[in-house]
């Protein structure tokens, strides 16, 4: 972007909640911690802030740098900064890492303080009801009573959605990107061939892998090779790597031979290094749970009846897992109940994975609807 | 189809193959067998035979059932038969399993007849080009010159149009059912998903599994799973299965809960039973390899120079594994040699498995089709 510069270096923070948090499971956690970041300015009025939600693998670590580490760029670091998209010379941006999560917030990879063993397994499903619930905790914590917008992408889009329900006075504005108001049969199935694959790894010990001092790599590293071929498009990938050969001509053995076997291992095996098995289960099926209209007989616009935020919708023409079908269901009931939407979709080769990517357009887009935003809040 | 029969009892032969038979790869078989079956009669000028070619796991048992079997049913029996689109009242149909292959032909887990000792992961890989070559064998053994038609699905396409290209004085028509001139990126990184699985599993032991007396069981489920979410479309499974759960409410657990997690873990389970895991891996690496084009810097149109043959082309409309347009680019380069060409595209909302599906307007384009060839070997 034009005159756009890097946050620099940010610093991650954590805070400790205390009583009962109910889970739409039944299930209860006494305390819980999150750890969240934030960048900008809380306006005096407190309104300009944003909440940024992430998606499957993301982190609270939305921007900026952490001290010492150059490498250690925010997973949206393209789109949050100064003189970006989301704007952090007008914007307090909060981004935070779910409950559930492995990245520092309570999850299967926490000691659960009544035993003082690791959860593992018996750490509670959640769903994305649960994320918003507990983010409004954190929201109420910094004493934000109303966020400008909620934001995010592909599973963060449906907790920007969830929050204009659960929440409905509590935010101006949702910008829903690459979302969908449930997973296909065939998200789903992807998802559970994930989860075997996790599951049915010798490593897994029915969660309790931490006790036995390995972890399901083998499980984990499928499920992220074959995340990486839904995110992205057959176009995308022909485009990257084509049928190309590492070597001059076919070798005629299980070793890497094709230029995408190669990219899908490296992937595979950084994400297993990084990843809680754990918490890919959790994220997966709160993914498969989501369902505002479950509770509505399938009937979207109903469900969507409570809120009252104002939408923008932003859908990718390759994305084939989060296809703009989905995003016009959503667009259409929003429009059923009166609601001002804006709906962009957003031409590009890059599938699913476009919503983290620069585009041209989509940054435009984000970046005009969110200056209307800012000159809203500093009107 | 109006008045079509079931073949009834059918019988699998075998024929063994001695002295050298040199694959693409550079190894070299001394000896092999084929397993095959036939049905309906081989006319007094041995004109009047179709071979019918396999698909990844497909068998030499296309149509009727096996003595004291009546749940034998061969995998094409819908299209095969007495009255049926390949009609067995006229012609003498050929279905053979391929080398490699774990259904009687020899493969991974045959004895190697210069050690005594199951081949395992010492099976040298084969290519379309190899089977091609073998199903020749075949037909001199039969003595059969020429085949009036050719004609598989999928993995059996890409046989059909080699067979066009390798052999193209020895076969009349070439039906070349839901194929592509070759993989695309997608489509590797989808059967190194499934390699991975399979050769990760604990139990592969490097191929040797069967000396562990083990098979890797968990692979193959993956496998499998991954497999079919690949070969129905999104519709199909939308229509299907829906987001139905198998209970009342969800169980926020690991367990089974949407009814597409139970009929994919279902499928995983039965394949394991009854697939072998090497030569899933030697069927998806020949997918991956076959590449007529590979030789002619991508241009399909001189790869396909050699083919003298007429050619039915079939696609179907919501195949996303080997979609319409992969089909276009046969159909193309096979028009740049002014062949001719019958082409195609089935409304069907089955994906992949379409051409495997009784269907109305499909199973009249090949009867039709056929109903030609059988006057043309009448004739």
């Amino acid at each position: 972007m034009k005159n756009s510069r890097s946050l620099g270096t940010v610093t991650p923070q954590r805070v400790h909640f205390d009583g009962p948090f109910q889970l739409i499971s039944g299930a209860r956690l006494e305390q819980f911690d999150l750890v969240y970041e934030t960048y900008g300015r809380l306006n005096a009025a407190r309104s300009n802030a944003i909440l940024i939600c992430h998606a499957l693998s993301g982190t609270h670590h939305v921007a900026g740098t952490y001290q010492g580490d150059p490498h250690s760029t925010g997973w949206w670091d393209n789109m949050v900064g100064p003189g970006k998209p989301v704007d952090t010379d007008r914007f307090f941006v909060v981004g935070v890492n779910n409950l559930g999560g492995c990245n520092g917030s309570t999850g299967p990879s926490s000691a659960d303080p009544a035993t003082g063993r690791l959860f593992g397994a018996r750490f509670p499903f959640v769903t994305v009801e649960d994320w918003v619930h507990a983010q409004a905790r954190l929201a109420d914590h910094l004493n934000i009573q109303r966020f400008a917008a909620v934001m995010g992408g592909s599973l963060g889009a449906m907790q920007a959605l969830q929050w204009s329900l659960s929440y409905p006075a509590r935010l101006g504005h949702a910008i829903v990107i690459a979302g969908a108001p449930n997973l296909s049969a065939q998200n789903i199935g992807f998802n559970e061939v994930a989860r075997q694959a996790i599951i049915t790894d010798p490593d897994f010990y029915g969660g309790d892998y931490y006790a036995h001092a390995v972890i399901p790599e083998r499980g984990l590293r499928l499920a992220r090779m074959l995340g990486h071929i839904t995110y992205l498009s057959d176009d995308a990938m022909m485009e990257k790597f084509g049928r190309e050969l590492l070597a001059d001509k076919p070798r005629f053995s299980l070793e890497v031979e094709f230029e995408i076997e190669s990219y899908l291992r490296y992937q595979g095996d950084k994400f297993a290094e990084r990843f809680d098995a754990n918490t890919y289960l959790i994220m997966t099926k709160a993914l498969d749970y989501f369902d505002p209209a479950a509770s509505t007989e399938g009937n979207l616009s109903i469900a969507l009846a409570p809120a009252k935020a104002q939408f923008l919708v932003v859908s990718f023409t390759t994305d084939w897992r989060f296809s703009p079908a989905r995003s016009h269901e959503i667009v259409k009931a929003l429009l059923d109940n009166s609601l001002t939407v804006s709906y962009a979709e957003i031409e590009s080769t890059q599938g699913h994975d476009a919503f983290l990517m620069e585009n041209e357009y989509y940054f435009s887009v984000v970046g005009a609807y969110l200056e209307r935003v800012a000159r809203e809040v500093e009107a």
